[in-house]
């Protein structure tokens, strides 16, 4: 049993072939056309039609077609309802790609099909609840309960980047003051460590921007390795309000686990540990309770292909 | 069908006999007994067994027998986990009934069934997610998840109270610092109004005070109502709070409906709708997405015991 998976970023759209184990035996990228209805599915039609002709798999050992979306989606319709990244509302993307091809199509929210993905491919198969997070441009969360995705009253469940956790603080793209994605987005992370530059340029976050060009959500984490005092400065604060966001989403759902993914995950074993211990210190009953797992996202490159798939092929 | 409905509080053991249809044909009420396993099971024996031999209904009409304990339990195998409110910890409720009177037992955390109390018997009939809130002594969280209650790992979920909402602001009972039920329950309430009254003694809040012999959460309202300066700001800051924990909730869930119960929610309908209008403005991309309901909660004398029974007539 075989699924596609496609995974419609605002840069391009990726699609491959995927098995019931995860492996991706064909994989084809093209690039994403932004701002047109007609032309988003024009590209979606070709990408498909590409991996189906030339598929070393028989078309009916291929179960149905799973898309990734970064935007708000009503999935029992298969209707992307708005998306800021790729500039289109109101794209019926499920029916168009089942009437073309005559099989089936699931449409999700990129972050769900992440925390998806994670369930049937990554590090949480023996999982039931899980909160999935990405640290990257913003903070978006995918929910999972009982091995299904929570895709809440009309697909807009899973912002819990906009939760408040600095009440009347920094002003947020949504318009709120205080969301968690103001300070723990790496956007967040890379407006400090600009800031800290600006304050500090003897600090040593100064001389790896230099040298790497620009000032990345890696740039604080390099220099505090270092042991530079500012970095350490700018990367506590920064673990400090991702945990903030975490602790609070342990206490409301209690999940087997949060997985984090997106860049910042990459910063690896250092991150994690720290989060993991403000996490146990900081929830509720930490003593009592059975500790959330804070762990990782096990699937890299190709978690949205991945992602999308596991629509078609989970549980 | 029925079932017995048993609601463990904090002052008395609340027990009925509750039909498919939500009505309670037989009711008793005893004297909670707290700080000792032993005697709790033992009230809770006694309990039962009056409400099954002066019961109206024959033995093979009853279904089970469910019960509603404030604290953490481990609901898959009816066991409290801990109780601050009834000084326990570890208690066999579900296998000790089941043994003794040969009926099924399901156990539940209070606010658990208030939630699913109101999706069996109130006004989430026909929903499908609900987030329940109660404002009273602290701030308890309900999730119920296609019709099911969300309990999380351990049963620890369910928290919502102890999200923090302004990092770094007044100390919680739960060690953080901020937390939503530092501002919106009852208790901060009561604490705001007393702080007011203090610096403001000619408020009309002072007067209502000495009245009714102490501050309550119903002061400020009463005062506010009555066009007092000073309560109005108290209120407001109030609501302000109260509605910045529900948009959070409705960010990250995105549920049918935020039903607030307690004694706050006794305030009718010019809090929920200043709380409505909050969340309205408030909530992510509100233009484009469906709203959530936020209603009253609707069970009230007797929603412990339909919400306790609910578990064992639902769905």
């Amino acid at each position: 049993m075989y699924a596609i998976g496609i995974d419609i970023g605002g840069m391009s759209l990726k699609g491959g072939i995927v098995s019931k184990q995860g492996e991706i035996i064909r994989k084809v990228t093209v690039k994403t056309v932004t701002g047109s209805r007609s032309r988003l599915m024009n590209s979606l039609f070709e990408l498909t039609s590409d991996l189906l002709n030339n598929s070393p798999i028989s078309r009916d050992q291929l179960k149905s077609v799973g898309v990734g979306v970064p935007g708000t989606v009503e999935p029992y319709e298969g209707h992307l309802i708005y998306s800021n990244n790729i500039k289109v509302s109101h794209v019926d993307i499920g029916a168009g790609i089942s009437q073309r091809f005559a099989v089936g199509c699931a449409v999700e929210n990129d972050a769900n099909c992440a925390a998806l993905g994670e369930m049937v491919f990554g590090c949480a198969k023996s999982m039931k609840n899980i909160v999935f997070i990405t640290l990257g441009t913003g903070v978006g969360t995918g929910i999972v309960v009982n091995r299904k995705i929570h895709s809440g009253a009309g697909g807009a469940g899973g912002e819990g980047g906009h939760m408040v956790i600095k009440k009347g603080g920094l002003k947020c793209t949504c318009g709120r003051k205080g969301c968690w994605e103001a300070y723990a987005s790496a956007t967040a992370l890379i407006r400090e460590t600009t800031k800290a530059i600006k304050k500090y340029p003897d600090s040593l976050m100064s001389q790896i921007a230099k040298d790497e060009g620009k000032v990345s959500g890696r740039t604080a984490f390099r220099a505090a390795e270092k042991c530079d005092a500012q970095a350490i400065n700018v990367v506590d604060q920064y673990i400090e309000d991702v945990a903030c966001g975490i602790t609070n989403l342990v206490n409301i759902f209690r999940p087997d686990a949060v997985i984090i993914g997106g860049g910042i995950s990459n910063e690896g074993d250092f991150f994690i540990n720290e989060i993991i211990k403000h996490v146990n210190r900081d929830s509720y009953g930490s003593t009592r309770n059975p500790a959330t797992k804070i762990v990782r996202a096990e699937l890299k490159n190709d978690a949205g292909i991945l992602g999308a798939a596991a629509l078609c092929l989970g549980n």
